[in-house]
Parts: C-alpha cells; sequence; structure tokens
C-alpha cells in the first residue's frame, strides 16, 4: 500500500450541513461505520438554506467544500437536502475527492421500493422547488408520479424542541393532508431535521405507508463509495486524532448543546471558522 | 444653504433589516415623512439575525452600513431588532451620518407610558438574551420591572402568511402566557415582524394592555432627528432619483411579493447585491 492511499484510508469523512439538521446524518454514519473519523461543519451563521436561491446556496457550500478539503477530508457528504439538490453537481468538478449528497440515496430506495408508483416527498421549500427528487426518482422509476410538499415550519419546531406538541401534531396534519388522499405508499423524509419527527408523521400517514429516510441511505451509499475507492478506515491510524471533530460559523456552544441531546457520543467542543474568508 | 447640506436633504434615508420585517418600519416612514427618499437593504441570504451571536450580527450590520454609505444615504436606520440591540453602538463611530434603531425609541415610550411599571417585550432569542430593552427601559424609569419573552416560531409563522390561523393563536396563547400572570400593562412588539400579528395580539392579552409598536416611534425618532440635524427633505430636489429602491442579498422575486402585500406603495424591483464582498 503506498503511503498516499494509507493516509486516506485513516483521513476523516467530511460532513456539512446549513446547521445541526445534518446531525441525523453525522449520527448514521457513525452508527453503521463507527471506524470512520468525522469532520463536521454546520453553518450556523448563514442557516437556513431552505428559503435560499440556488445561487447562494452554491457560492455558500463551495466555500464549506475547500474548507473541509483544505482539513485533509478523504470524501465528503453533503449533509442538507437543499445543498444536494441545487450544489453537489455544481462544486463536484472543483474537488480532488468524492462528494456524495443525500438527495440520491433516498431516492433511488423509495424508486425501487414502491409498490403502487405514488411517491410523496417533504422538505423546505428550496427542496421541493428544485423537483431534485422528483428528477432522481425517475432515473430509476421513469412511471412513478411523485408528490412534494414543502413544510417550511418544521425546521422551527425542532429546534423550539416541540417534537411530541400538539401544535407539530396539527401543522403536520395540515402539511401532510394532500398526501393522504393521493394514496402515496412510500413519504421521503427530504429534509435532515425531520427524521427527528419520524414517529409522529408515520402515525398521522399510516402504518401502510413506508417512510424513507435518506440519513440511512447516505450512510449505506458511503459504505459502497469508500469501498469502491478502497478506503474504508481499518481502525489503524493515528490515534492521536481525534474521532469526531465539529466546526460552526456561529453560536458554538448552542450547536454543542442540540449535538449532545441527538448524538451517541458526548462533544466536548465546536469550533468557530470564519467560512467567508 | 451650501451644496454639501443641499445634498443632505434631498438624499435617501438608509433602512436595513435581515429580510422583510424592517418593511414594517420602511412603512411608517413612507406613512409619517412623506417626502423622504428611502433605500431599503433586506439581507435575505443570512436572515435570520434572531438566533446569531452578537459578533456575527455585528460583521452584517457593518458590511450593510457601509453599502448603504457608499449609496450616498443622509442617514441610516436599524429596522431590525438584533441588529439595533447587539451592533448599533459599535458601528456608529465608523459613519459619517447619524444612525438610530428601532429599540431606543420603543423603550423610551414604554418606560414613560406603563402607569404600573411592569413592562412586556417579545422578541427572537436575541433580542431578548441581549436584555437590550430591559437597559434602554431602564435609562427612562429605573424601577420598572420588564419581562422578556422569545417567541421564536413567530416569524416563520408570519412568513407562512398563518396571521389569523388556529395554530398562531395557539402559539401565542402559550407564548403571552406567562405575561398574563403578571399584571403587565405595556408589551412591546420587540420584532419587525410582530406588527402584523397585532391584532392577534391584542386579542389575547385584553384592551387592559398597552401594545408598543416600535416601528411607528422609530419613525417619530426619525422625523426629530432629520429636525436637529437641519436635513428634513423639503420635497424639492432631484425629480429623476426614484423615492424608493430596494436592495436584497438573495431571492429577489420572493423579497418583491412579500413586500408589495405590506406597503403602500408597489415595487417594481428589488436588486440584487453581493454583501460580502
Amino acid at each position: 500500500m503506498n503511503q498516499s492511499l494509507d493516509y486516506k484510508i485513516h483521513a476523516p469523512i467530511g460532513v456539512f450541513d446549513s446547521g445541526v439538521g445534518g446531525l441525523t446524518v453525522a449520527r448514521e454514519i457513525m452508527r453503521q461505520l463507527p471506524k470512520e473519523r468525522i469532520i463536521y461543519f454546520g453553518d450556523t451563521a448563514r442557516v437556513p438554506y431552505g428559503s435560499k436561491s440556488k445561487e447562494t446556496i452554491i457560492r455558500y457550500s463551495r466555500q464549506i467544500a475547500h474548507f473541509l478539503e483544505s482539513r485533509g477530508v478523504k470524501a465528503i457528504v453533503a449533509a442538507c437536502n437543499t445543498a444536494s439538490a441545487y450544489a453537489l453537481e455544481e462544486i463536484r468538478p472543483e474537488l480532488k475527492i468524492p462528494a456524495i449528497g443525500v438527495v440520491k440515496p433516498g431516492a433511488k430506495v423509495a424508486a425501487e421500493t414502491t409498490a403502487n408508483g405514488r411517491i410523496g416527498v417533504i422538505g423546505t421549500e428550496g427542496t421541493i422547488a428544485s423537483q431534485i427528487y422528483t428528477e432522481m426518482i425517475h432515473r430509476h422509476n421513469p412511471d412513478a408520479s411523485v408528490m412534494g410538499k414543502a413544510c417550511p415550519l418544521f425546521v422551527p419546531l425542532v429546534e423550539e424542541g416541540w417534537l411530541k406538541d400538539p401544535v407539530t401534531i396539527e401543522v403536520a396534519r395540515r402539511y401532510l393532508a394532500s398526501f393522504q388522499e393521493s394514496g402515496i405508499d412510500t413519504l421521503i423524509l427530504g429534509c435532515t431535521h425531520y427524521p427527528l419527527l419520524r414517529s409522529m408523521v408515520q402515525e398521522i400517514m399510516g402504518e401502510g405507508v413506508n417512510l424513507v429516510n435518506p440519513a440511512y441511505e447516505t450512510a449505506q451509499e458511503l459504505k459502497r463509495l469508500l469501498s469502491q475507492h478502497k478506503i474504508p478506515n481499518d481502525g489503524k491510524g493515528d490515534r492521536q486524532m481525534p474521532m469526531y471533530q465539529f466546526y460552526v460559523s456561529d453560536a458554538a456552544e448552542k450547536f454543542k448543546n442540540f449535538a449532545n441531546s441527538i448524538l451517541p457520543c458526548e462533544i466536548e467542543e465546536a469550533q468557530l471558522v470564519q467560512i467567508e474568508e
């Protein structure tokens, strides 16, 4: 094995999101690939991405991807549906390392597992307006009928901590009403915050609807990608290097508290980075 | 009158906010000072400010104030409670023109008009955490008892357009419950989005509670400031110069639609600016 490949094997995975939502993806990577190191970047100074334009999302994602590359990561995961939808194809050619998003893995499994060909997608305004899930689903299943619904209040409700609250249930009922009439059998949780509302959404939609969590599918896709490039971590390497590192563009303390409420490990610090520079 | 002062008289007022909320302040200036030109900047690429740190808010406000100065404004209004609370004192010494915020005028009138000395303040997390309203109220009325409550769901509910919705009423009831027990007689709407929820808040609080709208008080303060500097517009000047100009850092079309739903005039265009550069 040459030295460069050996370095790469032990290098961390770069994971980024507009804020805390991507932690649900980092959590799945920790569970499914426990030997991999992770560097997480949350763009908490410019959150949320969901309501911003394509040009702005590309500019922000480019800054972050280059920051992660400069930290020596071996692969990048855009753990943000909006960034995956708008920016991934644009910035991939500029990177020296492979990069995946959360949209393609979630779309693929939904396209392959639907029985009646009727798939729903919930997400931010940006993700739904981009039609990216429809496009990706049609690559695998051109006859599928895809219905999207933007749910802009879900993120602030999750961040308020009202996860099983009557207000959140009422908001969810309203957002999901159109799906109940249209007879979907598969619903993609197309925003990284939404897995935290999973049981509520399942209850409203009923057991007959299969919920797809792109975080889970993305960790599976990452596993395949690392094997394909022959760079999965063998668990050896520099033991001085921390397993998990967290960077944010603002409000590090608040980020740390949220992270510790949902991650399986305790994080001690989130470091502040001026990402605009 | 010298040429420089003459130029200043006809120069526009610079008004800025993190997004659309400051339009409620621009609307008051249009109503109360109909001869004044306005240049409005909405930082829609980095909205919201309410959950961000002091350092970040200062950096963003500085960029915007310098942009407005470069456009030749004669005074600046920080039409954003978070920017007024965190950044105004910091950036004022760097400016060649006078600058006011929305916090001081609202705090002053609340301090002077309360009968029982019990004042409530609602706002974003940033505004409430800064304790700026308490500090400003105490300058005018040191014995007043001030109670703050962050209402982070109000902005996304307003932006969803659910202004008189049962969900918004339930959220408002919950946020306002603590005030009903504490017997306040004055409540400051400490976020520029909140005047759009005014009638709902008034109904929940009852007619015995006086609502203070800082947008109204800020337009009054601006009128005094212009007189004091001898630069109120006499309505003459260059008729080619547009009365109202709008700039945003992202999503110009969406901004224009929201602006046209709440302003007394029809705006034709919001121009995109790369404010980071």
